[in-house]
């Protein structure tokens, strides 16, 4: 007899017809022999009915109080998710974030979990009961409550699996697995069978949406197994799992592009020894994140240099003013801002053993007359900044000239 | 500095602008020197909303479960509340029955209070805060969310203002006050300054709508005063508090009537003792309450006997087959039901002291000739059960020969 997670999200309790469907799903792994953990997000489209209210009283509204009226969209979907499941001739009852209970920090709107009592949901399955688990909510230690932030029910699964010690963690969503790339602009694009935790964190990182970074941050640091599969059919979906190497010979797992970064160019940078990171050590005081980075060498000390990186698109109207004032301090002659960039990644282990990964993938968007603007690295991945309007044929080319596009 | 608190329903709170006035109206309270913990309804149509969204699940919700999505109603507008009393420059946060917390008993849908925690209310207002605490909910022992039942929101605010020791509990609401009898039938009804918690008691279980019975026993207990006004003007309303004698020479305070009985004859009983202790002791068994009863006198031992009494019309679904069943058994001849008659009361802590009041209403009923079906009585009311068609005639006719229209 297994324990088992399954996690569902917005799209798949988006109505009293599918709520019953999910609950259907639920029984049918517990009449298989199973003890089943539901944890459900708020009906699509209520979190944001919810916060409008909030915008609706204030401008700016208090955290902790947002997180009380966002948290009920979940409450809500949990206790109906458990009345369906009695209305089907099964056990259930739902599970709120306090109750079970989910103790985060205390960073209202996007908490993180410290830790989960296991006790509440193992007297609910010991009782041969479904136990629905609210997502996205938790209590801080003062029992105020507070919520992880946008897909913070994939969070809450992978943790309370880890909690539990459950067989897997399955994440069911509107799409039927982890993909090479993106299908809407990758017609190529195949469902991956098996990945990596590394890889599917990279992914996930570089603009994949179907996974929440930190839920698999929590299951490679607990060996919890994710399935992700779809709520609509019954076939597999994808393993994300513990490898210690590469498949076979698959070098590239995934190409992700993500538009949600802007490029700073600050052109004329004295080149003194400590500028740079006097630049970026006051940014970062600021909480804007900086991710790819690139100094122009310069000749000599009496020329001047240049410094490009990148902030999301989200943080640069309130970075801009204070960006151009340390560019000022540090006497730089101008800042110029570029939102028509992309990022576009490829992702694989297998990178680690394989040498040239990183100029063949120069190459192919080189062969593209695909101008690259900035450049990161790491063991696993590599990503190139280019002009947004070449999205579309970067994916493609990469994903086909990495040989994605065949079955293994 | 006084320590107040405001209840305002769901009618006041029923909107974005009208919770705006409550903050202003709550921050006017606390500028004006005193601390101020506000509960609240949720929002006008919010849960039968909520309950709707239960019953498309569902035939028969567990009970448990539709209190954990009744509960966010409560949630969603005390989170609001203190939103826009930030947005007003004041400083507010909400706090939910089991933050604060209220343990009730575990009778989901129907709980009672059972202690009140005041820390959390005491540390919120001694930082200058206001506390809005959710009506309506609490938790049973096990952390489960429970509710009070309709109207709970009133029981909320008193046992609130009772455990915390506050001047008075202010219930805010969509009329001025209470009124001697309903206005709407009777163009003379005049609003009461003052009236004590024994006949507020007895004209809320008589069908005066403007409190919940529950909430006057607690303030009765505790004794804590009680100030119905309008949530829409300054005007003082009515004071329910503490009255050893009756105000003046005041005899009836109010008038009520209640639609919600039905009437129950039982033809043809035999009279033999014990018999009828038999039927109600059943009835009772079934947790059918009874209100009126009457018993035909009969000859002698031969002759058979009638019963009559009265139930509330949505009990008397499912009375029906069991009262049959009974009446069966002690060989009665037939059951005959009316469901159009109407229970009018007189209520005065004055006929105590002052004989011949039920001789009066009585007289002054048949002045009218209306026919009187079923008498009860108390100490500090009279009860007559009348065809419903002379509810609108009956009550102007005894509102005014006890002098209720005039001003004392």
């Amino acid at each position: 007899m297994a324990l088992i997670v399954q996690k569902f999200g917005g799209t798949s309790v988006g109505s009293i017809e599918r709520i019953r469907n999910v609950a259907r799903r639920a029984l049918a792994t517990q009449r298989a022999g199973n003890d089943v953990v539901l944890i459900v997000s708020a009906m699509s489209g209520e979190t944001n009915r919810l916060l409008g209210l909030a915008h609706e009283v204030t401008g700016v509204p208090d955290a902790r109080e947002m997180d009380v009226i966002a948290s009920t969209g979940e409450q809500i979907s949990s206790a109906l998710m458990a009345l369906a499941i009695q209305n089907e001739g099964g056990q259930a009852r739902s599970l709120l974030g306090h109750q079970v209970k989910i103790l985060t920090d205390g960073a209202f709107t996007k908490a993180r979990i410290k830790t989960i009592e296991g006790s509440k949901i193992f007297d609910t399955v010991r009782k041969g009961q479904i136990a629905v688990v609210a997502g996205f909510q938790g209590v801080n230690e003062h029992g105020d409550i507070t919520t992880l932030g946008r897909g913070g029910s994939d969070t809450t699964g992978v943790a309370v699996a880890a909690a539990i010690g459950a067989t897997a963690c399955e994440i069911y969503t509107d799409v039927d697995g982890v993909y090479t790339t993106d299908p809407n602009i990758c017609p190529s694009a195949r469902k991956i069978d098996r990945i990596s935790f590394e890889e599917m964190l990279e992914l996930a990182s570089l603009g994949a949406k179907v996974l929440q970074i930190r839920s698999v941050e929590i299951a490679m640091k607990y060996g919890v197994p994710i399935h992700v599969r779809s709520s609509f059919s019954e076939g597999e979906g994808t393993w994300v799992v513990k490898e210690d190497s590469a498949l076979e010979d698959v070098v590239v797992a995934g190409v992700a592009y993500d538009k949600g970064e802007a490029r700073v160019h600050i052109v004329g940078v004295e080149d003194k020894p400590g500028i740079v990171a006097d630049l970026f050590g006051k940014i970062a005081e600021k909480n804007i994140s900086v991710d790819m980075i690139i100094q122009s060498v310069t000749a000599g000390a009496t020329e001047r240099a240049n410094v490009t990186f990148t902030v999301t698109k989200t943080d640069l109207v309130r970075a801009k003013p204070f960006i151009e004032e340390v560019a000022k301090g540090i006497g730089a002659r101008e800042v110029r801002y570029d939102e028509d960039v992309v990022k576009v990644s490829i992702v694989g282990l297998g990178m680690r053993s394989h040498a040239g990964i990183a100029a063949k993938m120069f190459r192919i968007l080189a062969g593209e007359n695909i101008n690259i603007q900035a450049i990161s690295t790491s063991e696993i991945k590599v990503s190139c900044l280019i002009a947004a309007k070449y999205t579309e044929l970067a994916v493609r080319t990469l994903h086909d000239a990495f040989g994605l596009g065949q079955k293994k």
